[in-house]
């Protein structure tokens, strides 16, 4: 029996890899070579090729943005609110493609992959990546493509960075940029809560400097405790309480350190379910993505400098309860674009769902969306 | 050669323990006994005994709130801002108690105390205990003073809801309340703050399921990570951007794991020195008194109702920029003392100091304190 997927789901879809021989040059001075990006592609490219859009992927997730790798398969993609036919980004009208990123552990090039020069696993060994690394990775897996131009970069939160990178390091690339729950560098805070999320990896005795894999291991409570503290920053007090409150799972007070309360419940379950299914480098190499992203910063701290070249038209979409990149983190940027005259749409979502909220089904979120991607569509040629 | 100290300040103090035999029935149906409480005490009791004011101390703090232990002594309790000569809790006018909590890890009796049952430490066979059965020990406390009537129960944070249990609990013993940077109980997103630092004590293999002592070792690295975490949640986004910004140690980005971020080397310093001085099963302890604090719970989740036998008047402060327990939950304390027609003052405190402002000496903060207890002062006895 063939199973019947949603119509407005764009159903199976296979990983493809490209192996790239020519080495990479990286922000940190190192260079990696030969290495791998596995990524998905959704719809087709028009003859004109100029339909095509790249989705960048958040912190935890990968290329698997929409559909499904099988007809056992339980969960699709991580987009698919927004990825599929009839959906913001339609495939029914745009080529979409989505890699993972280099560091990462769900086919690309990173810490768990052979390090040519010693025939083990990269571990600490595989080289910081940034922001302005991937998406310098990313234009050559454009080129692979034959996509000279993007109609547009989207991304939320992490992914927003990069499409926002996008704009500034290719600025001919790309003719709209989706910068969604996103931030145009992380506060003190944001960087306080990356750097408890490794220590807890980090000092976990199974995480062996790095080289668990050689010791059949994964630091297991360390990247569990990770997840846990991330969980708390991607939700909103209020979308907290509105899903656990206070409510205990046993009906009453256990006076112990078992699990009581549903809130804790839920944590524990989100930190043991994603040891299952991520590795503990890549975790490490994405916060400090994070960290280091920081655009204004040969600017002599000035936004707006760093994006005076910019040639993409903007879309920056935010979140009322996130206070992960709270809205004014995405004004933020839209001042920036302002002040260098150049177009920008913003739009502030009301949700009660925090950061996730980038990843839920709101309807004003997805109309908003919707109609600015229509624009793009617009734009595109039609055979 | 004889250290002066400030002429506001209570200088040099002993703390004094007594010894109870009678046991001590707790919230989570067992008893305690024997057991110890060590206090400190700033001021003099005068002859009608209606003076005393007392302290209630937050989950890492304890009965050292004023004053030197020696001459030697670089840190001052840590209320030093609030509590001396001429000061807020003005030991001129007051006799001030404040003694150390059960399950304390500063000479009241706790984990690292022995168990008389085993000749052990107690270590995680140490009872859970709760905010009631603190302020019932803090009953027996001021019986063994005799003092029959406090002037007023003081506390910031968990202090603070010792404070408004007191009320609750005791409503002739007291004339006062003032509850300082707390709330009525704890959101979900309060409880997972709290449960990622238990599990990241709980996860260090040193914890050895609490009988760290006998394996002479401790946590440390589970600690540390609990106390980095705290410290987030205790600094606004705001203090910590005007004290951190994103400066670099080193002025430049190193791209490896190494503390980088100013923001990171305070943290990994605040971790590592909590661990020398703080026990691992205490913090376990005083994180569950917080989740487990709720006293509208026995009365439908409604505050007013159980407030309606509340005696004593209540003074109110909240700070800004606290984002641990925002104003916002201090107002649900006010409403509800104000439904039920109890008297009681609110002042919110403009401040940037996010939680840790109830520590500070913020001008306002301190001449709104002054007023409120001048006041009390007025009404006690003059010989």
């Amino acid at each position: 029996m063939t199973r019947e997927f949603p119509a407005d789901s764009v159903g199976l879809v296979t990983p493809r890899t490209h192996h790239f021989e020519e080495p990479l040059p990286l922000d940190c001075g190192k260079t990696l070579a030969p290495y791998d990006l596995v990524y998905e592609t959704y719809g087709e490219l028009n003859a004109a090729r100029d339909n095509a859009i790249l989705l960048c992927h958040a912190l935890s997730s990968d290329h698997h943005a929409a559909g499904y790798h099988s007809e056992a398969d339980r969960k699709p993609g991580w987009w698919e609110v927004c990825v599929g036919p009839g959906k913001p980004i339609d495939t029914n009208r745009f080529f979409v493609v989505c890699s993972n990123n280099l560091g990462g552990c769900k086919g690309s090039t990173g810490p768990m992959s052979i390090n040519p020069a010693t025939g083990r696993p990269y571990g600490p060994d595989f080289p910081i990546v940034t922001v302005r690394d991937w998406v310098r990775a990313q234009a050559r897996l454009a080129d692979a493509l034959g996509i000279e131009q993007w109609a547009a970069v989207v991304g939320g939160s992490l992914g927003g960075m990069q499409a926002l990178q996008w704009s500034i390091d290719f600025p001919d690339r790309l003719r709209h940029a989706v910068v969604i729950a996103a931030a145009p560098r992380l506060t003190a805070q944001n960087i306080a809560f990356n750097e408890v999320a490794r220590q807890a990896i980090m000092a976990d005795p199974d995480f062996h400097a790095g080289r668990y894999y050689e010791h059949d291991t994964i630091p297991r409570r360390g990247l569990a405790i990770a997840r846990m503290l991330g969980h708390i920053t991607y939700l909103s007090d209020d979308a907290m309480r509105a899903k656990f409150g206070r409510e205990l799972r046993e009906g009453k007070l256990s006076f112990g350190f078992d699990v009581e309360f549903q809130v804790e419940s839920y944590l524990r379950y989100q930190g043991q379910s994603f040891v299952e299914r991520f590795d503990a480098n890549t975790y490490l190499l994405m916060t400090k993505a994070l960290d280091y992203f920081d655009p204004a910063k040969d600017y002599g701290d000035d936004l707006s400098r760093a994006l005076a070249h910019v040639q993409a038209k903007f879309m920056v979409i935010s979140f009322t309860s996130d206070w992960r990149f709270s809205p004014a983190r995405s004004r933020e940027i839209v001042r920036a674009l302002l002040d260098g005259d150049k177009e920008v749409s913003y739009a502030e979502i009301k949700a009660t769902q925090g950061h996730d909220a980038f990843l839920m089904p709101i309807p004003h979120y997805l109309d908003v969306f919707s109609a600015y991607t229509g624009r793009i569509a617009a734009e595109c040629s039609h055979e």
